[in-house]
């Protein structure tokens, strides 16, 4: 792979964190997502077993965060900086919603350095902190009760992130192969036979039916094996297999 | 409001889940979404300090959550049964991103009972357990560590779930008047015209200048206020303010 990948460019910085376990579980969410690159402004207590647990295998991240003593020497470097709140105050910093923050992070991240910002847990990110990022990012939430941990923020923004740089479509399942056109008229062909010959159907028969049975099979969008598997298991229910004794 | 939230249609079942402290962030996660209803299918310790301690103002879901021995029994009445699980295996189930499961919920919800369901922290969903559900939702993911932790799992499908059911702009900036065509022409001849007269242009100059500018204020989408500003901030250079002695 020659181009970088823009997750890379990418640091995540938590100020004031009080509980180390936050810093673990964010260094956690942040390794899931393929990010790696923490930065720790002022934490209240850190290195920490408690950080260390709650990151599992994610132990290298806080192994390599960064720690700074100010919000500004965290920034160093960055040319796009986003803060992430929950809060609404009256700020002059333009306000967007998570995926669209995560999509122009992205975009300035494949060839440039960024930066997301997020509060600490009780009091979350001064206007003065705010102040010193070009975008405000907020999580769609609950109007009664906005307030998410800062690790699961944390978890939704570089959730972004990720699908904004790479697209979804990884985990996907495999494509099976579907049954043909010719495949399917033979196999309801073969139903409706069954159905006639096994007396289900009388000759001058509801014409709703088939329709229905098409229209329920026709959602599922049948694969080529499954449509072996239906018409074996047609032919056999008609002509049952001589049980072994 | 007479329709009926959907969010409120789904419940999230979490299985044998061990550490209380992941119920309490799971109902968190749940609550700060707008969802309500808890499903715990045996879980180790529960009612527990830790679960309250992490679920944080969300401790009326926990209080309200059903506790079933079974998954069979957790799942009674759902219409819609969607497995999210970061492990891809051999299984018949079909399988979709988070986004796209949440949409699916979310449409069904519309106007029946529809089911997430999570698995443990170490060993996550069985097979059997994945059969029984109609889908399999996954969270894109670092191909090489996957493994979210069970309460920011629930964070991520119940974002999607909100935004599928409530779209994003809530927390939107509330827009404010943008400046017209005729008031930025007017401010780039009164910019144009203080450059010229302060001697900072030359009559016969670089014609590139006015583009320039013209081009970093257009990025910035002006505002009628901010126009204002400016025009003002202009006049005030050229002509300072008497100072107060």
């Amino acid at each position: 792979m020659t181009a970088i990948d823009p997750l890379m460019n990418v640091r995540v910085v938590l100020c004031e964190t009080a509980h180390p376990g936050n810093i673990g579980a964010a260094a956690r969410a942040l390794k899931t997502m393929g990010l790696a690159r923490l930065v720790l402004v002022a934490p209240r207590r850190f290195p920490d077993p408690q950080a260390d647990w709650l990151a599992v295998d994610a132990v290298d991240v806080l192994r390599e965060a960064r720690i700074c003593g100010t919000l500004e020497e965290a920034l160093e470097g960055s040319v796009f900086t986003v803060a992430c709140s929950a809060r609404v105050r009256e700020i002059a910093t333009p306000m967007v919603p998570a995926r669209e923050a995560a999509a122009r992070v992205v975009r300035v991240a494949a060839t440039q350095e960024a930066a997301l910002v997020f509060g600490n847990e009780a009091y979350g990110l001064s206007g003065d902190q705010v102040d010193k990022c070009q975008l405000l990012a907020t999580i769609p939430a609950n109007p009664r009760y906005s307030s998410l941990n800062v690790a699961a923020a944390v978890q939704v923004l570089a959730y972004e992130l990720r699908v904004a740089a790479h697209g979804e479509d990884a985990r996907r399942e495999p494509a099976q192969p579907l049954a043909s056109f010719e495949e399917l008229e033979l196999f309801y062909e073969h139903l409706e036979r069954t159905l006639l010959d096994t007396g289900f159907l009388n000759p001058g028969y509801n014409k709703k039916l088939m329709p229905r049975l098409r229209r329920l099979f026709g959602r599922s969008q049948l694969e080529k094996e499954e449509i072996s598997i239906l018409r074996g298991m047609l032919k056999t229910l008609v002509h049952p297999k001589k049980r072994d004794p």
